[in-house]
């Protein structure tokens, strides 16, 4: 059965457009980068371990989103009804460990021999410079997806080959940089990714 | 003229229902809470001259939001349709000054003679507690907006406060509590708030 406005113009049921064209969010995240979901949540879980045991406290920050049309009903929550992602301007994930400022990205790939500086957006590594001038520790946290392997690499390491590909160089850096350049994370059970035990090694002190 | 779905509902236009309910966020975030976003404008701005200035990087976190609904139209960016506020379990700015990993939350009352603590979620106060725990700066930024005045209160001093409403004590900090324990902070032009000439004075060296 249609429905026509005055105007003649046909009426699509709200309902069914909507069933049609959206996907509940976290279905479909989970459905388009289930690794993507599960280095956050690894780090998650590994924030929260850290947070209980009162070793750190580290967050990861909400996603950004701007927000463009919010109800409010009465007697009830407010519910946004129209938001967009936006770009983030800093990494994901800070915090305080032992009276330092930390701070890093967590990135992976589905690459086997190499990890693409396309993942860090500019603003991303001028922000982890800008850290570090101010003596703060920046890293980045890779996970090679298809071979489950992760590494831990310093901000100042990723600046060189970041500077590499602006000087025209390779758009990437390969897995072997990675593996003399970083530190290598085993994936475990409490905590899923200890990454402060790298962290302890690179502490400025 | 109406329009009826086949079970006899009556059919309300979408459109004609969000426009009778629905406000554009950002005016009316304006409008309900004018000195909020002041305040909140004026930390960024600050943020954002200490930042271009190379004094410190501090950020205001993203609003945390709930994502139920996003739709992913072809050829266009993914709209939220259905999202609801969460309630920060942090602070809202965090960053790093002179090494020193540095947190606070800002809030503003137009009480004229105290400073109501429900201002601040008790996850919040836990959360501040755990940072200073791990050697890093905490403290709560408060206008009385009605008097344009601007403090800094460590928050060693709120938790004091705190602590005696948890015992059963006033629910409130008093105006010459605050003086008498916090940090006058005078509304600039270049930067708007100058909270980091009081941080150099708390600074724990």
């Amino acid at each position: 059965m249609e429905f026509h406005y005055p105007n003649g113009k046909k009426f699509i049921s709200k309902k069914a457009e909507t069933e049609r064209t959206s996907i509940p969010f976290v279905h479909n995240a989970k459905s388009h980068g289930k690794r993507g979901m599960t280095l956050e949540e690894d780090l998650n879980e590994t924030n929260q371990y850290y947070l209980d045991r009162g070793k750190a406290v580290i967050h990861k920050k909400p996603t950004p989103v701007q927000i463009v049309n919010v109800d409010y009903p009465k007697r009830s929550a407010a519910v946004i009804k129209e938001a967009y992602f936006k770009q983030a301007s800093t990494t994901d994930y800070n915090g305080v460990y032992k009276g330092f400022y930390v701070d890093f990205e967590a990135k992976e790939t589905r690459n086997e021999t190499s990890f693409p500086l396309k993942n860090f957006h500019p603003h991303q590594i001028n922000h982890m410079d800008q850290v570090v001038t101010h003596q703060g520790l920046a890293f980045v946290i890779i996970r090679f997806s298809l071979t489950e392997e992760i590494f831990l690499l310093p901000f100042k390491q990723l600046k060189l080959y970041w500077d590499r590909m602006e000087q025209g160089g390779r758009k990437s850096i390969t897995k072997d940089e990675i593996q003399s350049d970083g530190f290598a994370l085993k994936l475990g059970l409490q905590p899923k990714i200890d990454y402060l035990k790298i962290v302890d090694h690179i502490l400025p002190v």
